[in-house]
């Protein structure tokens, strides 16, 4: 397999986590979001909608969005299993990780501060402010259904899952933003405990070959 | 059932159209988001992310998030199956679900544009172009991936998938905001397939009791 990603890309992250959990080894093609590389024709080529990750599968399958990879590798990896099999166990998985994924990132990635600040001419202060707003709004969210269903070290129990794939990026990223999170204690015990795995470790933005200080 | 929603939450019509495709009978319960009945402390005992849709079982159970509810529903309702089995044939439903979840619709709602307008105070036509800016680069991705992979009247042949249900609502939502979208010559051929069919109908906002013109 052929993962294309990006060291800082938190939906690449997401990914990463669930390949490392499940042993899996992949070829690591580095598309620097930074310098626009997502929207050459050569990328565009193998993902027409020109984002991170992308899954290359041996036969030339190309598949994105992270929350459709991890599904996938899940149906083809299934030890260990990241998305629980039973209704409702799966259904709080999914609620978690599309909490993150729909509620909180996808406002406050690279290319909404991009527009942010090139097209409207904000602030960085006001960049900054908006950033807090809306993972305060999520992670508030996140906090509270943890704390009404979840258990155990990570977020649904003694094993990982996708939700905790999805909570270790969002939350890494948010501390470099230089959020203040110590008030969301469940989901800090979460993202500690996880980071102290060899998994996460692996996946962890600073460990891959395109990372840039 | 139950279902809280709210008649033009784009998120809450994917709901409306999946318990709608499967037959299934619910109570509707109106949570009006122009008047900020979604931060209520009522509703946020019930749902502490503050969002629609959320569904509540004859138990209590209450669970939120639509694509999380959707899996949910496909679980427990299996006739006829909104999310594939087959590895792929899912992972492909779910790039067109999550395209549109987590790269279109959270930009663009009703939260996000009104801290647009009332925190950063851009103009009317500001806020236009920033709706139309993440539509255009997320359904000309929609596009791409449709006449890349998809086939038949739906997203993905004879029948209607998760996809559909998240495509129909966004591209309700893009032809109200004004957007020109005859380009997505698929993306059309298939909105107005659905929008043809009795189930998404029942669904559409304006069949919705809680509906204002």
């Amino acid at each position: 397999m052929q993962l294309y990603n990006f060291f800082n890309s938190s939906t690449s992250y997401r990914v990463r986590i669930a390949l490392a959990l499940k042993g899996l080894d992949y070829e690591h093609h580095g598309v620097n979001l930074r310098a626009g590389e997502q929207r050459s024709a050569e990328y565009r080529a193998l993902n027409p909608a020109g984002s991170v990750p992308l899954l290359v599968e041996e036969d030339g399958t190309a598949l994105g969005q992270s929350l459709a990879i991890i599904d996938y590798l899940d149906a083809r990896h299934p030890e260990p299993r990241l998305i629980p099999e039973d209704a409702l166990a799966r259904a709080r998985v999914l609620e978690i990780a599309n909490l993150i994924a729909c509620d909180i990132h996808p406002i406050n990635n690279l290319r909404v501060l991009g527009y942010l600040q090139k097209v409207l001419g904000v602030t960085d202060e006001q960049k900054s402010a908006w950033y807090r707003h809306w993972v305060a709004e999520g992670l508030g969210a996140v906090e509270a259904l943890l704390v009404r269903h979840g258990r155990g070290p990570y977020c649904f129990g003694e094993t990982p899952t996708l939700a905790d794939c999805c909570l270790v990026p969002q939350v890494a990223n948010a501390l470099r933003m230089g959020c203040e999170l110590e008030s969301y204690e469940r989901v800090m015990s979460v993202y500690r405990h996880c980071q102290a795995q060899p998994a996460f470790q692996k996946a962890a933005p600073n460990n891959q070959p395109d990372y840039v200080a």
